[in-house]
C-alpha cells in the first residue's frame, strides 16, 4: 500500500543494504569498540586471530550494553552477568545455575569486513552482503603514497554531509582561509555510471592548488589543477586533488613526481542517528612521504578545512532545520555547481524508495 | 472555521503585527548580528550608509544561516557557497556557472527602524508596519540622562517576564537583598487606555526608595516616593521610579534636581522561542551623570536585580511548568498586586485571537 | 471503562500509596529542601519542634518553586510574593492589599514521617498513609553498628535498580573489582511472603566475603559467606551480607563478634521521573564501630561499588532504551538468578494495576 510504503521511508531514513565504514581498521585494538551506526548500538572487536567481529550492542538477557564488557579470546563477556557472547552473536556461557544458553539468547551480528585498513559494516539483509561490493581505496594501502586520517563526529544528517563533498564549488567560500583562492574558475563535467555520480574540475594556468605548488618547489609557478570526486552509494566519496607543472594536466599515479604532485582523498560518511554521522577522511599523498611536517598539513587541514569549516556549516544547517520546516522553506538547488549533488539525492532516494517497497528492513 | 482558528492560535503563540525590539543599537557594528526572534532566525547587519536591515536568517539555497557569512558593502554574503543579497533580501550575486539569480532566490526583509538607540523589528504583515507605532523612548537621548543598558537572555517565555514587571508588589520579596525595604506600602492606581496599562504606586513620607535617597544626600530623610510602570503592546514597558524630598510628591523630569531623583527604565521583551526570550533593559537616571560609581550601582541592578533575581525566578517557573500542567495546577492571580497584570494578559490574549481570526500569520 | 485504565497505567507508572525514602534525617537541616519525587516537585522543610513537613513545591498563586523562599517558623514563605504556608500547606498569610488567603490559595501536603533516621513520604491516598506500614530499619539507630549512608543520582528508572539489587548474581561480575571472587558460587534460596520477596545466598568454607575477612583478622582463612537481600513495597530492599569462621554459618546479631562480621545494608529507591531516581543507601556495620578508615572503605564502596559501577549500568541500559525499543528487544530473565527479581517485578505490576483500576490517583 501507497501510505505503508511511505510511512516506512520515513522511519527508515536509511539505506541499509550497503557497506558503510563501521571504523578505520587502527581504531579496533584488542579492546571491545561500541558506536552506534544507522541508529543501532553496535560492538566490534576482534578475535583471537585478529578477525573483526561487529554485533548488536545489547546482551540478550537484560539489555546491557556489550561494549562495557571485556574480550575473553574469541568471545565478549556481559559487563552485568557474564553471559559470553561469540563473533557470530551466539550465546555460548552463561555461568549461573546449570549454564543454559538458549538460542533464544543469541544476539544479531552483523558482517564485517577489513579492507584497506577500513573495517566496512553490512546492517542490512544479510544475504545481500556481497563482499564484492566492498568500494575499492586500495591506495590506503599503497607504499607509494602516505595517509593521515581522522575521525569527525558530525552534528548533522549524513546527506548534509555528502552535499557538501559532492558540491565542490563550496571550496572558495567556505575554505577560502584554509584552501586558498585557485580554486575558484575550473570547467567542471558531471558524469553518471550506474549508481555512481562524478564532479570533475579543471583548471589551467593558474595558481597552485591547496598546497601542491610548495610541494612542487614553485610557489607562484603556475599549474594545472584538477578536483574530482566520485561517489558511490551509499556514504563513500573517492576524491583526487591536485596540481601538475603547466601543460601536464590532470594525472593519477604519475611516475614522475617532480611534475605531480596531488592526493587520493577518502570521505566515509556514516550516519549515526538522522541527526548525527561520522565522517572517516583521508587523504594520501604522492610526495613527501617521510616528511612529519607535511604530515601536520594534512592533519590540520582535516581539523580545519573538514571539521571546523565544513562540518560546522553542515552542523548549523541541521540546527536550523527545524526552524526551516516551521518556516516551510526547502533547499534549492539552483546552482550550477550543485548538479553532482542532485544527482546524488536523487540515486539515494531511489534506492531509500526500493528498500522501503522490498521490505527490507533487515 | 472555529476548530483551525484555535489550532493557529496554538501555533502561532506570538502577536506578529508589533514592533519587538531587535538589539540595542549598539550591538549592530559593521559585523552581522544573527539572533533568533519569535522563533524565527533573523540576520541583521548595516548597509553602507549605516542604516540597519533584517533578513531571514536562510540563505535560499541550502538554507545555511547567514549570519556566518560576511558583509560587502550594502550585501551579505552567504558563507556556503557566495550567493549575495541585498538590505531588501534580493539575490543580487551568483559567482557560480552564468551567474543566473532568479526571483525565487530572494529571501524575506522585516522592516527594522532604528529610534532612540533601539533596533525595532516588525515581523506580521509587512503592509501594516507603520512607523507611527514605534513607542517613544526619546528619553534614552536625553543629554539630561545617563543610561545603562544591558541584555538578558530569560529561559522562559516572555509573558512570565512581563507579568513579573507589571506586578510591583514582588519588589519587596524578590528584591528584598537588592532593593531594599521601602517599596512595602504604596498605594496603588491601575489604569487602561486603549491597549495601554499602567500601574502607579506611591508612598509618602517613608525612607528613600532603591538608591534615590543616596543621591539626594540625605540617607536618613524622609522622601515621597513612587513606582510606576506602562506597559504597550506586545513587549514595551517604561516604568519611571523616583524618590522626591518630602512633600514634593511624584515628578517627572523636575527642573530641580536637589528635590527629585529619578530614573526612566525601559524593558523590552522579545520572544525568542516560546521558552525563551530577549531582555533588553536600561535605566535612565537625572542625577549623578558624569559618576562612573553610579553607572556601576545601575548595572549591578540589572545583572543582580533583574537578571539573577527576576529572571531567575521566570526560569525556575518555566521550568517546573510541565509538572504543573501534568498535575493541572494553574496560576491563579488573586493578589491586589495582580490587576494590572491580569489587565495586560487578557488584552495580549485578544490580540493573539484577532490575528489568528484574521489569518495574519504575515 | 478499560480504554481509560490502561491509560492510567502509562500515566501514572508509580504507584503511589506506598512510603517512599524522600530524605535522611541528616539531608533536612532549618532550610528548605526542594526535591521532585514521583514526578512531583516537593519542598520539605522542619517546623519549629523539628517536626518535618512536606508540601508540594508549588506556590498556588503564580507557581513559583516555594523552596527558593524561606523558613519563617512553622511556615514557608514564597520567594515571589510573600504568602506565607504552614506545614498542612493552608495559606496563612497574603502581605498584599487587604490580605484575603481564600482556601483555594492552600497547597497540596503529604504526610511526611521520621522514623530510624529516614523521612519516609507518602503522596498517595491521604487516608491510606498508615505509618504502622513504615518498613523498619531500627538498626540504623543502634548502638551495636556503625553507619555510612550517602545519596546517589541514578540516570535510570528506579526499578532498573530494583532489579540490579535483588539480582546477587551481578556482584561478581560488575562488582570484580570492588568486592572481590568469593561470592561467585553460592546456594541460593528465593523466598515470597505477602509483598515481600527476599534472595538468600550461602557459601561455606570460602574466602572471606568483601571486607569481612579482614576485619575478622584472618584475610587467608576460610569462612561461612552470606548475602541476603529482602525487598518490599514499593523502593525498600534491606540485605544483610557477612563473614563467620568456618563452621558458624549465616547469623544476624551475633554476641560474639571475633567469630562474625557483617554488615546491614539499607538501599531505598526513589523515583524521581521516569528516567531517573534517587538511590538512598547506607551500610551498618558490626565491627570497628569507631574507626574512620573503616567508614572510608564503606563510603568508597556505595562511592564505587553503588555508584560508579552498579549505577552506572543502570544508566547505559535506560540510556539505550529508546533504541531497543525501537529495534523490538526485551529483557529476557531466563538465568537462575533471576528468580526473585521476576518475582518482585510481577508485584510491582500488580500493584501498579491494582491502583490504576482503583483509580486511586490520590
Amino acid at each position: 500500500m501507497n501510505t505503508h510504503t511511505r510511512v516506512n521511508v520515513s522511519v527508515v531514513p536509511f539505506v541499509r543494504n550497503a557497506w558503510y565504514c563501521a571504523a578505520w581498521s587502527e581504531e579496533l585494538s584488542d579492546q571491545l569498540l561500541g558506536r552506534k551506526l544507522l541508529n543501532e548500538p553496535v560492538v566490534m572487536f576482534r578475535d583471537e586471530s585478529g578477525t573483526p567481529k561487529a554485533l548488536r550492542n545489547f546482551c540478550s538477557h537484560k539489555l546491557a550494553p556489550l561494549s562495557l564488557g571485556r574480550r575473553l579470546g574469541d568471545r565478549i563477556e556481559c559487563p552485568y552477568h557474564g553471559l559470553q557472547f561469540d563473533g557470530t552473536g551466539r550465546c555460548v556461557h552463561n555461568p549461573h545455575g546449570k549454564g543454559t544458553t538458549p538460542r533464544s539468547a543469541d544476539i544479531r551480528a552483523f558482517p564485517l569486513l577489513e579492507r584497506d585498513t577500513i573495517l566496512w559494516i553490512w546492517m542490512g539483509e544479510p544475504a545481500l552482503a556481497d563482499p564484492a561490493k566492498i568500494p575499492d581505496c586500495g591506495y590506503l594501502n599503497s607504499h607509494q603514497r602516505r595517509t593521515v586520517r581522522s575521525v569527525i563526529h558530525v552534528a548533522g544528517n549524513y546527506r548534509l554531509s555528502i552535499d557538501n563533498l559532492m558540491d565542490l564549488g563550496h571550496v572558495f567560500f567556505v575554505h577560502r582561509q584554509s584552501a586558498g583562492a585557485a580554486t575558484r574558475e575550473m570547467e567542471v563535467e558531471v558524469t553518471e555510471e550506474g549508481d555512481t555520480v562524478s564532479d570533475r574540475r579543471l583548471s589551467t594556468a593558474t595558481t597552485g592548488l591547496y598546497f601542491f605548488a610548495k610541494a612542487l618547489g614553485d610557489v607562484d609557478g603556475l599549474y594545472d589543477n584538477w578536483l574530482d570526486i566520485t561517489w558511490s552509494p551509499v556514504g563513500v566519496l573517492r576524491n583526487h586533488s591536485g596540481s601538475s607543472r603547466l601543460g601536464h594536466g590532470r594525472n593519477i599515479g604519475a611516475p614522475n613526481q617532480e611534475d605531480f604532485a596531488d592526493q587520493m582523498g577518502t570521505h566515509l560518511l556514516t550516519p549515526v542517528t538522522e541527526l548525527s554521522s561520522l565522517y572517516f577522511c583521508a587523504n594520501s599523498r604522492n610526495y613527501a612521504l617521510d616528511d612529519p611536517g607535511v604530515d601536520e598539513i594534512w592533519r590540520s587541514w582535516q581539523k580545519k578545512g573538514l571539521s571546523e569549516e565544513d562540518s560546522a556549516i553542515v552542523a548549523a544547517i541541521q540546527a536550523a532545520m527545524p526552524d526551516a520546516e516551521r518556516l516551510g522553506l526547502k533547499p534549492m538547488p539552483f546552482l550550477s555547481t550543485d548538479r553532482s549533488g542532485v544527482r546524488v539525492a536523487r540515486i539515494i532516494d531511489r534506492l531509500l524508495a526500493a528498500e522501503a517497497q522490498g521490505g527490507t528492513r533487515a
